[in-house]
C-alpha cells in the first residue's frame, strides 16, 4: 500500500540487485520509516527474532527470502553435501527465530523441499528464489482476495446507510504491515477506499503494544484512510451509539470449528457487537485456519508475556523512543497475548475463498478435503 | 486505609493546628507519597481544579473543609456583611473548579446554609467547621457502610468456592482515594480483607489516564490487599477462565432506574460478566443515585475529553514524570470518559442501606420518598 505517495510492501528484493533483500524495519514506526537490507540468513534471522518484521504472512516470506540468502551464502560450500548442509543449518537457525509462529516453518518446509530438487547450487538458488517469490505474491494474492470478497460486505452495509461514510471498527494490526501488503482485516477497508466508497476507520490502541495507535493508524494514515485512534475500553460506547458499522479483526489462529484467537481484548469487541447488533468479522488467509482444533476456548494455548509490558508504555520523547513507568512498580502485572471469541458472536469468516459463517461445515464447505 | 502501616484518609485538620486542613496531593501517586497542606480557600480551589484531590466523594469533603477555610479567612473583615460577602465569593471560586462534580455543589450549598445560622464570624466559622467534619464523616459512614453490606456478598462467593482467594476484578478507581477513606467499590474488598477473608483483585489498568494501574494498585498494595494488574482488554479473558468470581465497580451516575455511568470499559466488562455468568456489582453511596433520570443511554452526557490523552501515555522516566506518544502522531483520537451500562447487566448495588437490584422498585424501597 502507499507510503508517502509511493506504493510499498513490507518486504521486497532489491532493484537491480537481486542477492539482497529489502524491507520495512518497523520497530519504529510510527514516527521513523526506515529500510533495512538484509543479505545474510543471519541478518534475516535477526529482523525475524528482534521483530523487525512481524505478523503472521510476513514471518513466513521473510523465511523464504531468508532461505534464498542462504542458498546463495552456500554456492561458497565446496560440494554439494556442504551446500546442503549449510541450507540446513540455515533453516534450523530461522526456525528458532519465533518458535510458536505456523508460516515460519511451514515456509521454511517448502523452501527445503523445493531447493532438495535441484542439482547444481546454480539451480538451487534459481529454485530458491522462485520459491520465495511465490510465497510472497501467494500471500499478496490471498490477502488480495480477501480485500474483494470483504468489500462486497461493506458494499451491502453502505447501500443501507442513509448517510456515510461507513464506520469500521479494528483491534490490533492485521494490516499490510503483518503480510506482503493489503492485510487481512484492511485488505477490505483498502479496496473500499481505493473504490471510491468513503470508510472511516476507529482503530482501537491495542493495549501493552499500542499495534492498534502504532501500526494500523500509520498504514491508514499513509495510504489515506480517514481514521480515529481510541481507548481499547471505547468500543463498547461507539457501538451503542451506533458509530460503528461493522467490526473487522484478523486472527492468530481460527479452529475449523471457527473459534477465533486474536489479540487480546477481541472477545470484548465481539460481545459488544452482538449486543448493539453490529456486524463482527474476522478475515484470514486459510493458512489461519487449525485442522486440528475442534475447541478454541479449550484448545488453543494462550501465550502469557512478562508484566513489565503492561507496567510501561513504549514511546517518543523529545525524539528519542523509550519506556515509562505507568503502574506502581511494587505491583504484579498479568499479561495475556489473546483471547478466543467463541463462533457464535462471529457473523462471518472473510478468507481467500469467499465469506463464510464460522461454523465447521461452512468452513469444510469452502475448504474441502482438509483433516481431519 | 494504611500507607506504609500507618493509618491515613485522604484529607484531615493538622493535628495541633486546626487552621489548616492537609491532604494527599494525588498527583505524585504511585511514585511519590505527598501531603499538602493547605490554608486558603485560593489553595484548595488549586487542589481541586488541578486535581491534587479527585473522586466525588473526596471533592465534596475538600469543598467543605475550603468553605471552612473560607470564614477563617473571612473574620478579617471588619463588618458580617464583608463576612458574608467573602464567604458567598469563596463559594463561587470553589464552585468554578469543576464545574460538572455533583457533590461540590451539594457540599457549597450545605456550607452556606449553615454558615448563615451563625450570629458572629466566631459561630460562623465554629458552624464551618462542624460542617465540615460532617461531610467528610458522612462521606467516611457511607462507605465503611457499603463496605459491610458488599462483605456479605463477597463471604456468600467465598462459601461456594473451594479453594480460595475471591477473585474481584474492578475498574478505575473507586477507592479510598475517592472518598475520605474506605471507597465505594474498593470497601468490600478491603472488609474482606480486613476480616482476614482472603481476596485477590484483578486491577484493570483503565486507559487512558491508567487510575487502575496507578491508584488502586497503589492503595491496594499499600494496604498489603494481593492484586494483580492487568490490560483493560484481559477482563473478558479472565472471566471465561474461572479466574474472576465477581466484578466490583464504583459509577460516577446512576439513573433511579439501575442505569450505570462510569469510567470507560466498564460496559465491556458488564458484557463479559453476563457472558460469563460472573456477578456484577456496582458500589455506591447514595449521593450517586441521579433521580431524575429513567435512561441512562439516552439521557446521562459522555465527557468527551481531549484526543491527546489517548495518543499519550502519562508515567515515570528516570525519576521524573513525563509524557510519551504511543501513537501516530498525525492521526486524530477520540477519548469518551464515560460508558453507561444497562441496568440488565448489573447483578446488584451496594449502598449504605444495603444491596439491592439494579431496577426502580428495588432502588425506591430503600430510598424512599425520593422525587420525582
Amino acid at each position: 500500500m502507499k507510503v508517502g505517495g509511493q506504493h510499498f510492501q513490507t518486504i521486497w528484493l532489491k532493484p537491480k540487485d537481486e542477492c539482497v533483500v529489502q524491507l520495512i524495519d518497523q520497530r519504529f514506526l510510527p514516527h521513523r520509516f526506515v529500510i533495512e537490507e538484509v543479505s545474510t540468513v543471519e541478518q534475516m534471522a535477526t529482523a525475524i527474532r528482534e521483530m523487525h518484521v512481524r505478523g503472521a504472512g510476513l514471518i513466513g516470506a521473510s523465511a523464504g527470502y531468508g532461505m534464498y540468502l542462504a542458498t546463495i551464502q552456500a554456492a561458497a560450500a565446496r560440494t554439494i553435501a556442504g551446500f546442503d548442509q549449510h541450507v540446513a543449518s540455515a533453516a534450523e537457525r530461522l526456525k528458532a527465530t519465533r518458535p510458536t509462529a505456523v508460516n515460519l516453518s511451514w515456509a521454511l518446509e517448502r523452501q527445503l523441499r523445493n531447493i532438495a530438487e535441484g542439482k547444481t547450487p546454480k539451480e538451487k538458488i534459481a529454485l530458491a528464489l522462485r520459491t520465495a517469490r511465490l510465497i510472497a505474491e501467494e500471500d499478496k494474492e490471498h490477502c488480495r482476495m480477501i480485500g474483494q470478497h470483504g468489500l462486497k460486505v461493506i458494499q451491502q452495509i453502505a447501500r443501507k446507510k442513509v448517510e456515510k461514510p461507513v464506520n469500521v471498527l479494528t483491534h490490533c494490526n492485521a494490516g499490510w504491515l503483518a503480510f506482503v501488503d493489503y492485510g487481512s482485516a484492511t485488505a477490505p477497508i483498502y479496496a473500499a477506499h481505493d473504490s471510491g466508497l468513503p470508510v472511516h476507520v476507529w482503530v482501537a490502541e491495542t493495549r501493552p503494544r499500542n499495534q492498534g495507535s502504532k501500526l494500523t493508524a500509520w498504514e491508514l494514515g499513509e495510504h489515506g484512510v480517514p481514521h480515529t485512534v481510541i481507548a481499547d475500553s471505547a468500543a463498547g460506547h461507539l457501538m451503542q451509539h451506533g458509530e460503528a458499522d461493522l467490526v473487522i479483526v484478523g486472527t492468530d489462529r481460527t479452529t475449523y470449528t471457527g473459534d477465533v484467537a486474536n489479540k487480546i481484548g477481541t472477545y470484548l469487541k465481539a460481545l459488544a457487537a452482538k449486543d448493539n447488533n453490529v456486524p463482527f468479522y474476522v478475515a484470514l488467509p486459510s493458512s489461519s485456519f487449525d485442522w486440528k482444533m475442534r475447541d478454541g476456548l479449550k484448545e488453543i494455548p494462550i501465550e502469557e508475556r512478562g508484566g513489565e509490558e503492561i507496567k510501561h508504555a513504549d514511546g517518543w520523547l523529545e525524539g528519542r523512543q523509550v519506556e515509562v513507568c505507568v503502574a506502581r512498580e511494587g505491583s504484579p502485572a498479568a499479561n495475556y497475548g489473546f483471547d478466543v471469541t467463541p463462533r457464535h458472536l462471529v457473523t462471518g469468516l472473510i478468507t481467500e475463498r469467499g465469506v463464510c459463517e464460522a461454523n465447521e461445515k461452512s468452513i469444510r464447505a469452502l475448504f474441502p478435503g482438509q483433516a481431519p
